[in-house]
């Protein structure tokens, strides 16, 4: 666990401060901290997450959006760049998957399970921004397994 | 705050997983949680960070390396990618510059006040790992600035 | 103390919510939670308040403004009605005093001390929202004292 | 979530003492901080409420009691003010329904359910203080919502 | 430490409710959670103490009041039967002697040190109450050292 | 609730310390602190006991015993004086009652339920200890009403 | 309870570190916090486990391996050295169960009930790590029997 | 950190149990948590060590006593086996020391410093208990590197 009181920060793009606000605030249901006119600061599930106003927004298909580079829209992935919390309660993570079904959040993947039969099976979900940022939301059934 | 045993997690790229898990771990002082092929997991102060095995490194110089693409190395930025804790208290904030300078981790920016004169102000510094992901930890004088 | 989880809730009018969000979250530093056509929510200070569009405001100096009634703008009450912050530790009175001085948020009643040389003693300020909500803030040297 | 040890604390009319710490504290089950001549302070689910005493209760249908003003007293509302908690447990919550009933506090508004279908979706009954001060407790199934 | 969320109870006598609340509430500054005809019931530094009226006062040099029996005031002990709160901070154990002594509470034992060069070492000084029952605070240099 | 990292201590009789310890260690599970010539203190359920060696026993049926006076063993009365716990949860409550069941360690009244139909209905046992000092543990319903 | 933020710390001896990190990280999901060329550090389940390399691996059989001497194999023994966790919460002590069987973690004893129809009724299950240190892992159903 | 409620266990040998509940009890500080025929359990710092009665012996410069085998007296090494506690915070660090200092219990290695000038930089002080058990005690300078 951390140490109470620290926060972990995350600096990521946003071509677009009102469609990043819009998807934080009132979809995701994080908090509004700060807004400056080239960011915004939200209370993301208790850590912070910086969305930096990304002047040239990166062209699709060219260099690539948010946590990809040179790739189509539909070659956008996972990896090596995403971001998102691991609910220690399966509550909690209920919660937010319904949040986003309510909400009519994109999905770029929806909840399944990973690693079934093994220590670290989990149930995932994967959310994407207006600027492709990927965000996962897990939940593993041993909590040890967090990490 | 975050609810109490939830982690936010983090997943970025690694051109060298022995490269990363000598920084995280026998620089950074991380724990590490996991190692696989093609990741490896560290329990970033608390929260999760994955180094995801990126194989074929970026070029610098072309479209750039960690957090930034299309630039050479003098140009890799801060913006809009980073990230890093934000302390609490001073003394852990201080103990983790220290703890960087005695063991000659590569700085991308040092210790710096920013914001003085206004409730903003802040203190901060910026590491770079080998893939040129920068890490940047930050103590705020009013705690409740942190977000 | 109250049980850690729950939150206390206080809604209160506001004449115009661009002026009440400037107020509590980019003066006061709160977080805003919410926005609707009639109102926004605000964290404030991990409590939550809640402005109430009041769609006529009521004329200062006739019904009057905020916790009061029936008087001119000079006669603004602190009482009977109020609400705001008792910190704990001094060190967070003392940081968000300087804040409202930073801010120029302004002040209805400056830092005084009360009660000197009684068990109650104790510092406080009072702020003045732009619908003339007023804010009290306190530290008492004795936190038994809070209550 | 508050700063653990600080509180929230409110001031609001009571025209009557003894029917306010009868209401607060023999029925609500609050704890009684302190008695002066002309206020009480109570331990309101881990904050402080105080009822100060105004001297000329504000005459209903005209000046209006409580949190309204110019208006019958069937005229009450609870907007633009009230107060109250968001619990987070919903056992809670309900138990202080159930003392509500046992005791026989008068209701404004008895339980009912809000927002069904959306994330909002929440419980909340609403109580009235003898000087028409109006008490809302709330519970959300997602606690995300709660502010 | 205790399980937090249990409350230790001690049930004492009182030969009046009316002194008994003003000692414990005005003077102490506990909270009064409840009263009926035949006792009080406080919230002493977060335990539970009932001061159940002891219909027939003991005669005092009699069979003796409170912690005692069958001496006269002068005799009145503190062994074998006094209650109180160790403190784990020096800064609250402080707070609560400059209390007794700002509002002239009763003290059967001021301030003193004792087992001055041994680790059992701590300071404490002991209070009456209007029934002689002894309530005896204390603060050890060495926290082990509480039980 | 306690400030955490305080304790509540009671000092009660003993009339022999071997059968205290075997009392409060053995059978009650409490663990034993320190042991000295004229006295031995536990660690209560988090908080501190201490019994005190009263040489000189007080004749049953005389002065009478532990919490009372003036009364023979059959006239053993719970009030005024009796100490015990308050549990928070249930499930601890009902792990005590079996210990004492298990361990056979003698009841003075045995569960049961008091104030069905009121909101302060809770339930509770009393143990009697060598000394004939009182322990009362009960659990509340609501724990509103803990106080 | 222990203080929070204090560590316990163990050590113990391992004949070849990569076997340990294999058995506490890999299959115990332990974190590795440190390797250096004569021991490694993990993070066990919040305390601190030393594996020391013991140059000269004592012969089993002879001076014997472990948490034992001078026996065979067959005769490993669980006292008088071994360690481990006791669980507050079964799904805990249940996950790592299912944890060692999943991932084939050699049990030295497999999961059985103790003392049944005592108060200090309990769970466990003893591991065996590549040096024959044991590790017994407990859950009491009655957590005050956790000590 | 441990997740809050579980309890580290560690079993050690003990020659005479008296001398162990002496060495633990009374000298160190633990609270006794049960005694049986052939072993002892104290809450050692908030996790459980158990002195188990181990009946011969070993017999000391022959096979060894406690943590060491086959080497005299003069030979007896904090590695491999050796257990303690790792301390937050300073003045608890230093608390302990002066307890053992007052009250005479054997040192096997006197408190000093090691690694000065690294970041792993933390003082240390090693006892002794009467079986030849070994206990560490250190503080950290950067809490960081407790592990």
């Amino acid at each position: 666990m951390r140490e109470s009181g620290d926060a972990f920060h995350l600096a990521i793009p946003a071509h677009d401060l009102d469609e990043a606000e819009h998807f934080y605030v009132s979809l995701l249901g994080c908090k509004l901290a700060r807004r400056y006119p080239d960011r915004i600061t939200v209370d993301f599930f208790g850590d912070q997450v910086v969305c930096h106003l990304t002047e040239e927004p990166e062209a699709r298909g060219g260099e690539g959006a948010g946590s990809n580079g040179d790739q189509t829209d539909d070659e956008l992935q996972l990896y090596p760049r995403h971001f998102g919390v691991t609910f220690r309660h399966e509550v909690d993570f209920e919660a937010l998957h319904e949040l986003a079904v309510l909400r009519k959040i994109p999905f770029f993947r929806d909840m399944g399970t990973r690693f079934e039969g093994r220590a670290e099976v989990h149930q995932s979900f994967v959310l994407r921004d207006p600027t492709d940022n990927l965000l996962e939301f897990k939940h593993y059934r041993d909590p040890r397994m967090m990490y």
